[in-house]
């Protein structure tokens, strides 16, 4: 029985692909993939796959949710140029799902801290720092320390300093696991295959909670946010800074 | 980098069909259906569009985990045999699942008390009682009562008795929602759409513990595990006493 907000989401901010398609409390349909295929080849396709499979009316959904970034630059342009197409031809709002939320919307319910931290390279990752707090029947995500890109070290002593234990995910894992078994002094532990990476399923549910506070969009109004200067921008700026240093 | 045990997993018994691919801390695919079509229908295609997608070889899989009851009985024997089938052709040993220990899974980590329940018609539940227990840098499922078949006032005294916050999930939730409410003396919340069905990475994540235990089978041995006779067994029965009542 599908009654509730229906939220399509997808996710491609990271290595992952991820579509979802939630009804009020129910999943109807998540499908997710963890490989080196580009997501222009493999996002599109899991869309139409999972539709035929339900039979879903894409006219039927209330809005479109999307992870807005940070992530991979690529991986956030395929996402949002997406979820913009079908919004626009759909005339669906759409609603973007800041990427750390979305990976912290995983362990809904934790009273631990939740760090969701993703390789950001130039040794940094884009991280946030999270918990959920119980209000009425429900779980809300509280957000210690909105999304950014930071050092892996000013994210431990952050939470250090909190000083409650932490449960860390995403794709930095693998990369910083050394460095945090070295420098933090709270308990942690790692989430687990099941719950450490993207799922739209995540997004759509946060994604949810948005739509039903009015934070929408129009197709057009979206954009995603990339927190940092892509390389070609960083690498741009400095030529320019070093043209104008020469001639002034 | 795909390194670690890697885990085919299946679950078919309830509504939903999910198929997923975990290799160590990373879930390479996941595809979850949770839609009217049978199982017959979808539980293969299904299998073969993540086979395609991350170009899978089943040579590569190290075993085949199976929800392996309760749950509807066509559906487990649908996951059954099609794990069987695997198993045999790939030579691959099977792992079974426990269904409600798969389902508290989904929870991985948390300090409330896990109760599943699926709709076992005939006013009863599906059930078990769960928590997680810290142990050096992971969590394992702990269980205070076994899956078992119990009318659902049943399991709300001994979790009023056990007297800790409890976090409900699955396809019984919206079947009891009201008596949950009126007879619950703690405080109970319900997962969300991301986590309260059956998913095939969770029975994944907890069936490469099991293999790690050696708790294995060959196709040949494996077989559901039902917890009540089905409708037929239970006609025949009753039928049969009746005859013997009446020739004594």
């Amino acid at each position: 029985m599908e009654t509730g907000i229906k939220i399509l989401a997808i996710d491609s901010s990271g290595l992952v692909a991820t579509v979802a398609v939630v009804c009020g409390d129910e999943l109807i349909a998540e499908y997710t993939i963890n490989y080196k295929k580009t997501h222009s080849q493999t996002l599109l396709p899991m869309l139409d796959e999972i539709k035929k499979m339900v039979e879903l009316d894409l006219d039927s959904i209330d809005a479109i949710a999307v992870a807005a970034g940070p992530g991979s630059f690529t991986g956030l342009r395929i996402g949002s140029a997406t979820a913009k197409g079908l919004g626009m031809a759909l005339n669906k709002p759409l609603i973007g799902v800041p990427t750390v939320d979305g990976l912290a919307y995983n362990l809904y319910g934790t009273e631990k801290i939740i760090c969701p931290i993703m390789d950001a390279r130039r040794s940094q990752v884009y991280t946030g720092i999270y918990t959920f707090e119980r209000k009425e029947d429900k779980y809300v995500l509280k957000i210690l320390k909105e999304q950014c890109a930071v050092p892996m070290e000013e994210i431990i002593s952050v939470l250090n300093e909190i000083g409650k234990e932490v449960v860390y995910l995403g794709d930095g894992v693998p990369v910083f696991k050394e460095m945090i078994a070295e420098k933090m002094s709270v308990p942690y532990s790692f989430a687990p295959a099941h719950m450490n990476r993207q799922r739209a399923a995540s997004v759509a549910v946060l994604g949810a909670e948005y739509y039903l506070q009015g934070k929408i969009q129009t197709a057009a109004e979206h954009g995603p946010e990339y927190l940092r200067m892509s390389q070609a921008e960083r690498e741009r700026l400095e030529a320019e800074k070093k043209k104008n240093g020469n001639v002034s």
